[in-house]
């Protein structure tokens, strides 16, 4: 006999959970398509080449690798972005702006501890072919509007832009090609404090002056409370610098679009601190982060116009949004507290008296066609173990066909809830089921 | 640059097709829910040993199989059945009969040809922890609800039954430790006729004898046309053995399930030459021939009582069949035509006016809160090419707002087919744009 286990990292979810998350990925699904997304699926294996080199070398490392029978190296997806600047690259037909979204596990053999998994879900969306601004505003009103329909309310969406970042960083004198090492510590800011950076920027070689100088006009520039004039601020602090004044005039109109998605001001802000990890980001960046529960960010992302010069010679301009999905149920659940189901079966109809048996599988077919969940009991069973099983799956309500009650053209309907039952023609049953549920 | 290619036999499902994928799914989905069956998903990689061992030396040698970063050997999901007996045997606590569904990607490192790849879906229905064959009549309606309300509806399921199977092998002498080769043979009756089956028995080294009253026994009985007279038929036939008047009984009670649902007799038919070659079936084995396009099967399942026996010490009689998903497909996509879609967007607001980007934004807004699939252009190009734009993602409907009809409260609206344009009030645009759809 075989120990039944599964791999440390990964994760079966039983239908309680797994009904959640379906109804959670269908709400999306719904909200990305009416903003005019499209479905894509790519392979879970991919050639080691397409996906090497693009994560950093920590990232390749957690890369689940392999030799196919033929001895080529093949590799699990690590994430959605890469798949899909290959798709974009192959298909030079897709008609542009393609604006797609994505929701599929990836994998990651990083090690297992609460809330990460090796095996996990991402959700992406992605604007791919225009260079306008308004695609990445329009990712954050989906964000908004995501994040809300589920729900949520105590949320920020913290917004920045790279070329203003970099902007910041030469204005305090760091050398264009040491930008992005100095950015990678100073996204740390808000998660563990100005000392720390400001330590680690120390160790990696940058003066005491630099580091000052940087952190002053983040500082200066403060927070945004009045978004206008908190842009029209930092645009006078970075006077000058070309990438910086062309990132706030891009902010300017990612405000402009969001006032007219109808976005209150508190639910988005400008961060100078905010920087975003990953070395592909060119333009705006943004990620949104939940106050309570207090679980950090849980949405990421931002334009990255060279990452598919990669695979291809077309420069396709882009921009994408990640949603954490395994945080956005975990939020759901918290919030739901232990409101989880069982089943999504409305009706059990008992099998009650063998000799009905073709009676009572007509009346389940009559409830099914008339759009109820119905399910039969399989065994002539005593009819409190039939109960119990309604009962052990919450299905709130029971038809008995008894003999006599049969003849006379009746059906018992027992409200499982109150505990109750009620005698009622068989031709007012669909009705009287719809009523009570 | 990397040459941007995917794995042979994995494929992606660009837009148009993965449309038509999840509305499918979607679909079935859907009609498994209104019969009381909930979903269910496990990992992508299980221990390889949970994977082997269970189908057969070919099957086994087609396992994508690897070694972790722990050294332990892990393996791609090759079927559903097998993780959902895992299931079983790991959470005793799952409230029987257990109704579940999964739709997911299995893999198999196969050679690819036509219609057969490495990475493809599976989508399976089956019943846990009860012997009552109205658990196998009821998959049956479920196959023909699922088919008939695809539109699909030149097709008949094929019934047979594995203890009435032996009783036949049995009857015409053939050793009880020898039936499943015998019925592996059998099972290509369909496919390749009497006499190569004839053949292929008599080099594995069955007595001519034998075959001659195993295929007597089968021609005697026929095909059923009128299904209870069959079914009386053969239970005289096989009369005296206790499996096969088991196996006969079930039937009948199986017949009077589908009939009391309402299934037409021509949808289905009994049919003694059906093995089902899977080694492990027990009882009720089934599968679903689509006449029209001839694909062949499309359908198939049946009764596994001692699977979950290699997991756990409970015997936990069980049941269940597997869609073909991609079969499924390309029937309705042959069905279907060209008609696929581009995109399910139903309305572009065009950026005619740059001044007017808020006002775009929110007319963007107020359609997609009424429910519909909405796109802004993102870049104040000239009109003719978002109309390109529109026409090239079939999009049916544009709006524009030019500032003079601005003024006015009034917008353009291009029904895209026609070629025509009208001016309508903004206040009127939802109402007027839902007629038009």
């Amino acid at each position: 006999m075989i120990t039944p286990q599964i791999p440390k990292g990964f994760r079966d979810f039983l239908p309680e959970k797994k009904i959640i998350r379906q109804q959670i990925i269908d709400h999306i699904r719904s909200i990305f398509e009416t903003y005019g997304f499209v479905p894509l699926e790519t392979p879970c294996l991919e050639y080691a080449e397409t996906l090497e080199g693009k994560y950093g070398e920590e990232g390749d490392r957690l890369i689940y690798k392999f030799l196919d029978r033929g001895g080529r190296a093949v590799a699990l997806r690590y994430d959605l972005t890469i798949p899909l600047c290959r798709v974009i690259s192959m298909y030079p037909e897709l008609v542009k702006p393609f604006k797609c979204y994505q929701i599929a596990p990836v994998w990651r053999a990083d090690k297992p501890q609460k809330g990460r998994f090796r095996e996990f879900y991402q959700c992406d969306i992605d604007i791919i072919g225009t260079a306008s601004v308004l695609a990445d505003a329009e990712l954050m009103s989906i964000m908004y509007a995501v994040l809300t329909k589920l729900g949520i309310a105590n949320f920020t969406i913290h917004i920045n832009h790279r070329k203003l970042l970099n902007a910041v960083a030469v204005s305090a004198g760091i050398r264009e090609g040491e930008v992005t090492t100095f950015l990678r510590s100073l996204d740390k800011l808000d998660k563990v404090g100005k000392e720390t950076v400001s330590g680690e920027l120390k160790e990696k070689g940058f003066s005491a002056g630099s580091i000052e100088r940087a952190f002053a006009i983040i500082e200066e520039a403060g927070t945004s409370d009045n978004h206008k004039a908190f842009l029209e601020k930092v645009g006078s602090l970075i006077q000058g610098t070309a990438g910086g004044e062309q990132g706030v005039a891009e902010l300017m109109i990612i405000r402009e679009a969001l006032e007219a998605q109808g976005i209150p001001e508190r639910g988005y802000c400008f961060d100078l601190s905010l920087a975003r990890g990953l070395d592909y980001y060119t333009g705006p960046v943004f990620e949104t982060r939940v106050e309570t529960p207090k679980v950090g960010s849980i949405t990421g992302g931002g334009r990255y116009d060279n990452l598919i010069g990669l695979f291809c010679k077309t420069p396709y301009p882009a921009t994408g949004t990640s949603f954490g999905l395994e945080r956005l149920i975990a939020v759901l659940e918290e919030m739901a507290g232990q409101d989880t189901r069982l089943s999504k079966t409305q009706v059990l109809v008992a099998l009650f008296d063998k000799s009905l048996l073709g009676e009572t599988v007509r009346v389940a077919k009559m409830l099914r066609d008339a759009g109820i969940n119905t399910e039969i009991y399989f065994e002539a069973d005593k009819l409190k173990r039939q109960l119990t099983y309604a009962a052990n799956k919450s299905i709130p309500l029971v038809v008995i066909l008894g003999s006599d009650e049969f003849k006379n053209g009746t059906v018992a309907l027992r409200n499982m809830q109150l505990g109750q039952q009620e005698i009622i023609a068989q031709n007012d049953l669909v009705h009287t089921v719809k009523e009570r549920l």
